[in-house]
């Protein structure tokens, strides 16, 4: 399927659709009953090949609930104009998701299950990765791309075997294991080869360990290693890539040196697959890990700036779509953390004025904190707006011995309460999540389907495409 | 357009567009960033006229958040099955909506401004009615409708002079100026006729007063007026109908002789707009209303409720447009009310069993308790599950001196916990809504849009099918 072809297919069915009268996503008049029942896949399969793309890369916003969307053009507004500017994200909204597990894990998913739910189109139980309640191991959509012959990677802002790329890659009955998982990444093969080509992430404590170096292990397997963002420069691709910056993590965004540093893999990514001799097409899946940490903490200035750097990631993805219209870009996220609501305690506002500044994150002020004599200052400085007294007073108790929790969320009272933000939990909710989707096929994603339909379109792709 | 026409012009859409192979709804490669941009009206005016519904139906849903959708999914499923069943909301989804208001009320818009956007497309201030922030007032789609000789119509679970309704009808300053509305709804014209030919919902207090008697003016107008259900089997289709069945508001659909009377009110309205002997099309406006009252009550038990009403009447409308594909049905809300959240509390936990077999509302088993002897036996039964000890001592503290709205809070209290519902507030946020559509023309509102766009769709779909 050459370039040319698709995007002068591409012109003929935005004419023909444009001409003709009748919805072709939403529902129509003589099926609209149809389209209430569960039908994407069929759907998927009345797809031609000509209509499945070449290159998919999948991204998840971890936790990245409907109210995290609709906050980040909030929080992106030019208060100098009248008009609230849209987002890359309003651009490409197709539908939602429905996230629940497993019935034995109720309604409210944890991200094990429902990525499992999106890498291998079964639904398991909260903490499942890559498997069903069975607890037998699952084909995921990343290794039926590797058995088709495209090249696989991956690039996250947690460590690279937590539970949504390990969900993309192993198969373990508990997110937990971490070792297992990190050995798995190495010895489980397709082919007899390794499951990916690139993964770039955190995770030195899980792949450098006492009893197993596993960087050692996949570099002696022709793995070229880096351990900083500069050495992304010069991978080559010719050679598989390990790429590990952190430990447990990459730093927030706050206080990453690189605050898009999302932004910053999927840069060196995506053109490293793209650059395949082959041609063979290729998978990615990228995770902004943290929104869903963020969410967990009640923290709404890390979570805009988590949902920045994802914003620049697609503003990127959406310009190399339109250099390369053989590539469809899904994005969606897994579920919704925090209870978050733009609002709150029956005041008509939210303002993100206080939001914009933050010169580092919360967990990382609250700790330098400790060591300042003009604590209310120090704050100041870092939240970018000077606290009023009550404010300053309610650092008072602060002192070295209180848990960092405690600190932190001394601190947290008052972003929201000066941006009147809610939360209702620290885990997460069962709302349905946003569908975004652009490039070839991105159609068959449109409307409201469950987040195991999401594997079955992609394995429907794969196959239309690259099964010979 | 006749129905054969619109029913095979269909047909043709859907095969050419499962034909073809890029998105046609969803952005696809080589407009991908265009779409970013707000450009959702001139993708209607790109349609012709023949894609044009002869009429048109728009629902709102008032308060129903995101979250509301998918706990009315959770509220409703068989737990005998392993399969969440979808809803009638599920196979009609098309996209999400922008709501926020005029600049200069913040970013989380009331339900007058809110629906004054939708109704004219035209952002203003909350408590706006039909006027933006100049205070002159605007022509609304309803008006459009009755210009274009199209019939117009209208059935809300509210007094149909509350803010939904009379933004589509009247243009007032303040949304509680309920007198001054209700003499517009008499005394304005368009070419010398009432606003609509059918209204149908609550308000004697604001149409027979002391001052003037509204409804014995619109029987002098030849209005037939009806002030009970069942009278709705005898309306005449040739003559204008007022139907008021209850003063502020049609009682909770939990308490209500009908529950489902929003259904029951569009199985009325809907027939007798379409005998219209001229067959000259229609705009019908209906509100459920009430979601939004059980939202700012932070009453999950009410809240469901009222979308099994909503429910009920969009799978009637969807079979309607099945037999009559010349009819666009839209469904959308205003904002999401009272920060609902399907979980809460760090508990990854949302159950619905607690809420499926209530017999009254909160506030009327609040009220009624108060004579109770055996208080707890009394909630026991009405809530449909024993109240365990703890529970019961919970309501050793009411007494008929009690603030009603305190009684009805540590009853909500025991229903909250039960289900593990979140609420962060007793007003509204500024989260994006839910759009779905069906029929003619529902692709054109696919993807995210903002609530102005909506009557912007409608104005110029009402101008391509009746426009002389």
């Amino acid at each position: 399927m050459t370039t040319p072809y698709l995007t002068a297919l591409s012109r003929i069915a935005i004419a023909t659709v444009s001409i003709l009268s009748v919805a072709s996503c939403a529902p129509v008049a003589d099926d609209v009953n149809a389209a209430t029942k569960q039908k994407d896949a069929a759907n998927v399969s009345a797809q031609p090949s000509a209509a499945a793309p070449k290159n998919i890369i999948m991204v998840i916003a971890d936790g990245m609930g409907p109210a995290y969307v609709s906050a980040y053009r909030y929080f992106m507004d030019n208060p100098d104009t009248e008009a609230v500017e849209t987002t890359v994200f309003d651009g490409i909204l197709v539908g939602t998701v429905r996230t629940y597990p497993h019935q034995q894990s109720g309604v409210v998913t944890d991200s094990a299950a429902s990525a499992t739910a999106m890498s291998t189109g079964v639904k398991s139980y909260n903490g499942a990765v890559g498997m069903g309640v069975d607890k037998q191991p699952l084909e995921t959509v990343l290794h039926r791309a590797h058995k088709l012959g495209l090249k696989t990677g991956l690039a996250v802002t947690s460590h690279i075997v937590h539970a949504t790329p390990a969900s993309y890659m192993v198969a373990n009955e508990a997110r937990g294991n971490y070792a297992q998982i990190a050995d798995s990444f190495y010895d489980d093969r397709i082919n007899g080869e390794h499951l990916a080509d690139i993964m770039l992430g955190a995770g030195w404590g899980h792949f450098i360990r006492e009893d197993r170096n596993l960087v050692e292990l996949f570099q002696a397997d022709g793995y070229q290693y880096i351990d900083s963002y500069d050495q992304l420069s010069s991978i080559d691709p010719s050679v598989p890539v390990l790429g590990l910056f952190g430990d447990g993590s990459l730093p927030w965004a706050l206080d990453d040196i690189d605050p898009t540093r999302l932004h910053t893999l999927t840069k060196a990514i995506v053109p490293y697959l793209a650059a395949d001799t082959q041609d063979s097409g290729y998978f990615l899946l990228l995770e902004a890990s943290q929104v869903d940490w963020a969410g967990h903490g009640n923290d709404i200035a890390s979570a805009m700036a988590e949902m920045h750097d994802l914003a620049k990631t697609m503003e990127y993805l959406v310009d190399y779509v339109e250099a390369h219209p053989d590539t469809l870009v899904i994005l969606t996220a897994d579920h919704s953390t925090g209870g978050l609501t733009i609002g709150a305690v029956s005041d008509y506002r939210w303002d993100a004025s206080y939001i914009q500044n933050f010169k580092k994150s919360v967990p990382t002020i609250a700790a330098n904190m400790l060591t300042e004599t003009d604590k209310g200052q120090y704050v100041s400085d870092m939240f970018g707006f000077a606290l009023n007294q009550q404010e300053i007073d309610s650092l008072d108790v602060i002192n070295a011995d209180m848990n960092p929790r405690a600190v932190q969320a001394i601190l947290k009272d008052i972003i929201n309460t000066r941006t009147n933000t809610g939360w209702t939990t620290s885990g997460h909710t069962a709302v349905d999540v946003d569908m975004f989707a652009f490039g070839p096929s991105a159609q068959v994603f449109a409307g409201n389907q469950n987040n195991t339909d999401i594997a079955e379109k992609i394995f429907t792709l794969l196959d239309q495409a690259h099964k010979k």
